[in-house]
């Protein structure tokens, strides 16, 4: 509704009536309009905005568009957003961005937070490092709530979060947090140092990010402190850095799980080459893997030429064995994301599953007998009972190895710090069928040919 | 470290060295520490908390040990927990318990919290309605804020949050929204109508929890309000929440995608027959849906009897169509959770999928013929080229009927209301394994046949 507005103003070129509505709009909200307009008009209708609310805007936006119009950026321009931006933006921008556009980005900045930024820069990716922010407030605890209030209103504007705020001592050394609320809560003349919360849970600068959403999770905090091998106080991480960790984590094992390598761009803003790219791999992979099958079924083709429902069978058997598999693979992938499940459980895992495989394996063989009398009428044919055993013990097996194989991939992954969903989910189905089919044609050996049926 | 420490004291049974460390703790670390202790210790631990920290633990705690906790209670232990609930909490302890227990917690709620409970659990399920709590700050826009500090002083202790405090009129009507940051940032004297930001982006009562969750990470709020259908002030939601959502959203769709029944406890703590449940009717349903191809094969029986290299392909077409079907539609489906991708997209969609096709087909089929001449040496054999023809271009056809199917079918079942993770991805891969088979199948024929090979 609104977004039609803008864009008959738009077209009008009704700048006057256009900026108001544009002001008045959520950054982001102003950020998707942007995404909707046509490329030349882009840099025009952003430079109607106030440069609070152009820096807030510029964030929100995706990669492609911030690098369009930084190059349209005169430097003075480029500069008075720079400043504007929180450090952990700025260098969640730099990180996307080419070579000589991060130069011109340094180049505008301050020395002080062209250092910060380089300090970040130097954090591994996906640590905690590399999404904390250092614009933190800072308390010393023989302040009142008095004092610390004006110190929030002298320098909360620039500050990430004003809401939990961080009490060091002279070395930086972390000493306690305090929120606004308990400040609130108490006299304006109490001491920080008597009611701020001495038992502080924090973070390193080396965590993994995943780590560090799955703290949020736990904990419920707004923000977290961040602090270096000495305990000094770094840097914070807040929970909107957190949801944002979440959501493309959650993204990327997704992505992972059915065989796609991660991409952080939206579907439908991916180039076919991207798409492509992040697709093809894994699907050459598992094709060329099915050469292992397709040697099985080549090898004992004469056990199979017993009947031609043995063959028949053979998609169901490797696709239950494939949906088994990754049943068991993908709740533990996310048991693994979530910090519930650790290595450690590897043998409480194995019992779970092994139990869980006989009821499955007992329910599947029976629906599969069933199956194969009903509708494929095995028994009108000959040796039909013993073909149906076949299938159907193949089928529980099948079952159990999955389940065995699903589960337990991703915990050794893990261990040999691997990533559980990249390894794991993708070969899972190609081992199962290998190993399916073995069994299968091995039963099928053992049941059929001292009927003398091959 | 810590934990060990807490269990030899609860060993050797010295509470006065316990309670200290424990009373120190954060309230998930002691749910976490109160989930690995014997179940007949676990109401005397939990009543050395003091009541405050006792309820915030309380609110941490799986709902079996809720459950176990609130039946030692007495009547009067109930009401003290209760009282210190904030009351989205005391909803989400009530939606899992048992109609007995939820009836004592009722009665030990006083009239106005009961009342309101009843309220929230009349919203349907997943809606923004159910997860939202009534405890927020509620300003007048005539206060300044030197008043609406000490209004928050003599009501905050008991509100989700501090921070977003909402402007209503006298009859609820939504009117700005202002946080304690720009309060603090402003003049004591400063009328809060002057400093609201009055263009608020709410949420209706209605909308889909997952919906919420995507608001948040658009905008980065730290809490949202939600109306009625007359735009007043029934609640707030806060980020938390939104974090949760976001997290059990994501692990339900990996269920989904997986083909499991999604199920809300974590894997270690649930038990074997609940783990059954939530596989066996999606494995029997794929199974017996794979009779389909099982009939595709019989009925082809000769065309596929010309080679044993055309069976022994079928599991890798099946296998390469289900993950061909699987990497699309796990991108269309985390798309349409994100709010990504919507139905009128749908032509953008295929036409996208078109074009990625073409180039996967093309890669692939290159591969496999590759594959065909260097492991199953087809050139040796009779006719080979042309078997070889038919396996590559079912695999080019395949990939782009995999594709197809897998893009589409999500954003049919949105459409159709139907939750796409749950109906798109388990079917695909047998439509897929179904249509590829009869492709095969009727490629070879219109190939081989005029050779004479059948």
């Amino acid at each position: 509704m609104d977004e039609e507005i803008l864009f008959s103003l738009l077209e009008k070129k009704n700048i006057k009536e256009l900026r108001p509505i544009l002001v008045a709009m959520n950054p982001a909200d102003i950020a998707q309009f942007l995404s909707e307009v046509k490329e030349e008009e882009l840099p025009l209708i952003f430079r109607l905005l106030p440069k609070d609310l152009a820096a807030e805007t510029f964030v929100e936006m995706d990669s492609d568009m911030q690098e369009m119009l930084i190059t349209g950026f005169s430097d003075r321009e480029l500069k008075l957003i720079i400043d504007e931006l929180f450090l952990d933006d700025t260098v969640d921008i730099i990180e996307e961005m080419p070579a000589n556009v991060v130069r011109r980005i340094l180049n505008q900045s301050d020395p002080a937070t062209r250092t910060a930024i380089n300090e970040i820069l130097k954090y591994p990716e996906d640590s905690a490092g590399s999404i904390m922010t250092i614009e933190y407030v800072n308390l010393k605890k023989d302040m009142t709530v008095k004092e610390a209030f004006a110190r929030i209103r002298a320098t909360g504007v620039d500050k990430e979060t004003i809401y939990t705020c961080y009490v060091t001592d002279e070395n930086r050394y972390l000493l306690g947090m305090v929120t606004v609320k308990t400040m609130l809560l108490n006299d304006y003349e109490t001491k920080i140092g008597d009611i701020m919360e001495t038992n502080v849970i924090y973070i390193d600068t080396l965590t993994d990010k995943e780590e560090v959403a799955n703290q949020f999770n736990k904990y419920n905090f707004l923000a977290m402190p961040v602090v270096d091998k000495e305990c000094r106080l770094v840097g914070i991480i807040t929970i909107d850095d957190a949801l944002d960790v979440i959501t493309e984590e959650a993204t990327e094992d997704i992505s992972k799980i059915a065989a796609v390598i991660p991409n952080d761009k939206p579907y439908l803003k991916t180039s076919i080459w991207r798409i492509w790219l992040s697709r093809a791999p894994w699907l050459l992979i598992l094709m060329l893997s099915a050469t292992v099958t397709g040697i099985i079924i080549t090898k004992y083709e004469s056990a199979l030429a017993v009947s031609i429902t043995l063959t028949a069978c053979i998609p169901m058997l490797t696709g239950t064995g494939g949906n088994a598999g990754s049943q068991a693979s993908a709740t533990v992938i996310r048991g693994i994301a979530l910090g519930e499940i650790e290595f450690s459980d590897i043998f409480k895992v194995i019992w779970k599953e092994i139990r869980v495989s006989v009821l499955l394996g007992i329910t599947l063989a029976v629906a599969c007998f069933g199956k194969l009398m009903a509708v494929d009428q095995l028994f009108r044919v000959e040796n039909g009972y013993f073909i149906a055993a076949v299938i159907c013990i193949t089928m529980a097996v099948t079952v159990a190895i999955a389940k065995f194989v699903g589960a337990i991939l991703p915990l050794i992954a893990k261990k040999c710090k691997l990533d559980p969903a990249v390894v794991a989910s993708p070969f899972i189905s190609t081992i199962v069928d290998a190993l399916s089919l073995m069994v299968y044609c091995n039963i099928a050996i053992a049941i059929l040919s001292p009927l003398g049926a091959m």
